[in-house]
């Protein structure tokens, strides 16, 4: 991608342990204090990717942040935490932040159990000011004098659960800071209503004014800089617009303060002690640059919202010419799209990520990106389907737990053919555990009327996906993050009778060298339900099942209610799987190939004599 | 309650046989006709139960939508469909609403399955505007000139997938109306800021005009009668406060009619044709009163909201002095509270279901409703408990698949000590599929760090929660609709080897009749998640599962998993139950008595010889 980042020198940055030695740096030590957080976030994020245009945006917020608040007395949380590595740097994390996102690393979200700092877990979007009312409620309780601040971005605010909770602010708490940290984009562009809300506002800015609270302090902000940011904008409305926009917040109870430029920390740093000083819930609106510091990130921030690391050799590099599977599925369902005029895409701000890139160039009327709105997605869904279309909904396998309901509901109870398409659906590596797809198998199974795949190639994904398309019900095809196989799905003979591995979906290809070694026979399973009808039809015989889910209720479990005899279920333990490496994670949790290979040569071993082989 | 209403006479309503036919009546018809309505509503709803004052309220708004619309070519969408009483009798199922929630009836809910005229299933609130969304989406994709209409209640509007459909409207569609039906409490009492929002528009109304599509058209509103459903409001703000919290809507994309009184049916048609005129999506704002026409439903709405029947015998009386469920545990956790200060209570609108109003009476500072919004519920739950409180989050079990993502993410991962209590776990009767609580146990099942207690008895119910409260991490307790047994959960010995039968918590006493009429042991199982040990150590013994559950993934599933015996698992089939008593469902489900003896004989006598008895 670009040159590898050089290690750059951080003094002031090295000798911060905590957020009070920010506090007690001289004002104007700060913007080289910024600096240096940036040289080292690329530095670092060059070396083991991650989420660099977000936290390059936030780096100002962040120190202002610490400048005005008392950490860990008062509390923050951050909505999608990986906003949040500044925040990492400056909370005694600093040092360890080469292993960020690696195995036994930083984590790449903000967790309590890693330090007292963070309040909250923050890898899905549109919780944090739910979690952090309830924060603020509990201090209240206790008559608790700290403070409680939800950092939300503006794509996470139009989240369900973000505005379940801006409607709670008014009766919840007197005392509450929001800050609203505007970019103007989700991960690829924002949308929807409040969206064009907040672009409106901050078009408006020559009309800004700091409202009572900080009139009343007499806080000086510094808005000059904020003009350059819009300058691709024609448009300025007047500024009785502007603050009528402003009353969206006032009507739900929270005074608006903004925006503010959020790259100007005095200016920040005014406004947080305005907000800090009432008794009153307050709407900081602050605008700030995706990528903000480095230069290739502000001019493409989608591109490097979430990125590898460029200066290492990326990790398992697909085969040649091999397509990952968001992109198998992207061209599958485009070209299927482009011959049957029923078939829409519906995703939830994750376009790219799913593959639907070229549907949504090529097909625009045919595509729909909801935003951070995974609930929303599967019952808008249900009602073009009902309408006689056939649109494909594909989102992450974790961010679906949030429609599980409206699958359930609106899809599955009315029996429409909504697909549902589940990436990422398995171990997704360096994000970890809040993005890992280990519960959609238990999770979907039990809803009636539902068919749910597990293609192990390529082909097998483009026949799960005629397969849904021809049915007149719903159905779900998961697949995992990484490169799709091209080949055949591997099969091993094996005497009638002699044990049998059923391996689901791409988790055939972690069987198929255990099972060679073992002299097992070895299926690959690409339904789990209904499962294959031969599945009922194995008597006694041992069998062995894997699955790139959690063992609990998925596939094992489904093989376990309809068989017989001698089971082993083999897939993700009953604990949270960290992050690392897709094989550090296997071997991890005993399901690489020395695991496999052990655990089922103690089940074989333990079968009534002879029954191997 | 009250005496049984006499079967009214209905003339004008048994001619309707479709909205066409209300079409046809001349104008001043129309109020017999909603008459006759709900005097046939209070007949029926006092015969079979049903959610009298919900639909009593929208009576007149039902005629005015059939007068102005041409259904079912125009697609009306309810939420929450128990306001759809009077469009059932009016689109040709009049003369079966003595069946209504009966089994094998009328739904008490629509459902496309059941009639042409019900565009989608309306159980679960908060998901009409999205489906509507994907109608107008799928509707202006063809050209179609047909209407879309969305009628969604005041507390319905604040959940959110509600509130993620607002923010979608404006860049999906042109064309759609949006009918806020206000009667300024959901089941309950309302909450939250956009409740307010709407009370202080209603309390403006003097100051209200018909906006700028109404005004062009020249339509004549009449607004004479809202001023006394608003008599107890005591102030009345000014007319540029009305129109500035209006444009809460505006600011969406959406025109703002209103407020319209939602019983003048000329006003409503009038302000309905005005919406569907224009190019423009339209929230057009009614205010209804709840069980308008009943004064005893007027008097109480939220007694009122859903009805036993009060004409007949009550069915399945239960025993002298006990308690339901939803009693045992609000009287368990409010004792619990008031010995323990850190506990606290949440509930999303169901605070009389879930049997916490003496909790909310008496401990109300520790006491949270925040609407219909079960996602936020569990996330705010997460706050209180990161803050060192004991939360116990009380939801039914089919609206908790709501907040499924925030049991794992904001719950489970940080490892709280939530206490998440299922109320109506297992089939609910008459209110039917969209409301039985059959998958929390498959769903939530997978999810690491979790508890899951399903007990027997309110003795059973009383540990569940102390072990719940004694743990560091988050329970989950479920437990059905109907009476809590007070007596020890029952207990059959058998031989060692003997089949034995594992009943999942109240289940034991479906199994206890049919075990000792086989001869077979009985153990009341009152976890699930971990299982009780002895469950592991049960060997090769033959097993069979109960539970009041899906059968797929749940109890059985669990046991499926680490027996290595032969094992029947019995629960609720893959298909949707219906509606019906507790006793029709078991009896069409096989797990009845009867169906329950057949299907053990027949397993029993497949095992390999001898192994029974």
């Amino acid at each position: 991608m670009t040159a590898p980042a050089p290690a750059p020198a951080t003094p002031l940055l090295d000798a911060i342990a905590a957020p009070a030695d920010v506090k007690a740096l001289p004002e104007d030590a700060l913007p080289r204090l910024a600096e240096e957080i940036r040289a080292r976030m690329v530095a670092v994020v060059s070396k083991t990717g991650g989420h660099l245009a977000p936290s390059l945006g936030v780096v100002e917020l962040t120190l202002a942040l610490c400048r005005v608040f008392d950490f860990p007395a008062d509390k923050l949380v951050w909505d999608v935490g990986h906003q949040a590595y500044a925040w990492k740097m400056l909370t005694g994390r600093n040092a360890r932040m080469d292993t960020l996102r690696r195995f036994g690393g930083v984590r790449g979200f903000p967790f309590p159990e890693e330090s007292p700092y963070d309040a909250a877990v923050g890898g899905h979007a549109g919780v944090a000011l739910a979690t952090a009312l309830g924060l603020a409620s509990a201090r209240d309780r206790r008559g608790g004098q700290g403070h409680v601040i939800a950092v939300v971005g503006d794509a996470s605010l139009t989240n369900g659960i973000s505005l379940e909770a801006l409607n709670a602010v008014r009766h919840t708490t007197e005392r509450l800071i929001l800050v609203v940290n505007d970019n103007g984009m989700s991960i690829s562009r924002n949308v929807g209503a409040l969206a064009r809300l907040f672009a409106r506002q901050l078009a408006g800015l020559r009309y800004n004014r700091i409202r009572a609270a900080a009139e009343a302090a007499g806080h000086r902000l510094r808005l000059s800089r904020l003009r350059a940011f819009y300058r691709g904008l024609k448009t300025l409305v007047k500024g009785a617009l502007l603050r009528h926009r402003a009353a969206i917040f006032e009507d739900l109870g929270l005074r608006y303060i903004g925006p503010i430029d959020g790259h100007d920390i005095p200016a920040l740093c005014d406004a947080l002690r305005a907000a800090a000083g009432g008794r009153v819930p307050v709407a900081l609106h602050i605008a700030t640059v995706k990528g903000k510091g480095y230069p290739p990130a502000e001019r493409n921030p989608a591109k490097w919202h979430g990125v590898g690391p460029w200066a290492a050799e990326p990790h398992a590099p697909g085969p040649k010419a091999a397509l990952t599977w968001s992109e198998a599925f992207g061209r599958a369902l485009r070209e299927r799209a482009l011959r049957d005029p029923a078939i829409e895409a519906v995703t939830a701000a994750m376009r790219t990520g799913t593959g639907l890139d070229a549907f949504f160039r090529d097909l625009p009327a045919r595509a729909h990106d909801v935003g951070i709105c995974e609930g929303y997605a599967v019952a808008f869904a249900a009602g073009l389907a009902a309408a006689g279309l056939r649109p494909a909904v594909a989102l992450y396998s974790t961010f679906a737990q949030r429609a599980v309901d409206n699958l359930m509901h609106d899809v599955c109870l009315p029996n429409l053919p909504v697909l549902l398409c589940l990436d990422r659906a398995g171990v997704v590596g360096p994000d970890g555990p809040t993005h890992h797809g280990l519960y959609d198998l238990a999770m979907l199974r039990a809803l009636p009327n539902l068919e749910i795949h597990a293609p192990a190639t390529r082909a097998g994904l483009e026949a799960a996906l005629d397969a849904a398309l021809a049915r007149t019900g719903p159905t779900v095809v998961r697949y995992p993050r990484g490169y799709a196989p091209e080949g055949p799905a591997p099969r091993l003979e094996a005497p009638e009778g002699a044990p049998l591995v059923l391996a689901l979906g791409p988790t055939a290809f972690w069987a198929e060298p255990v099972a060679k070694a073992l002299g097992l026979g070895l299926e690959t399973v690409e339904r789990v339900k209904p499962l294959p009808d031969f599945v009922r039809g194995l008597g006694a015989r041992p069998l062995i099942t894997l699955e790139d889910a959690a063992a609990a209720g998925g596939f094992g479990a489904a093989v376990a209610e309809v068989h017989r005899g001698p089971l082993l279920i083999l897939g993700w333990p009953d604990r949270f799987v960290p992050q690392g490496s897709e094989a550090e994670l296997r071997a991890a949790c005993g399901l690489d190939a020395n695991g496999l290979r052990v655990r089922i040569a103690a089940f074989l071993g333990a079968l009534p004599g002879g029954r191997h082989g």
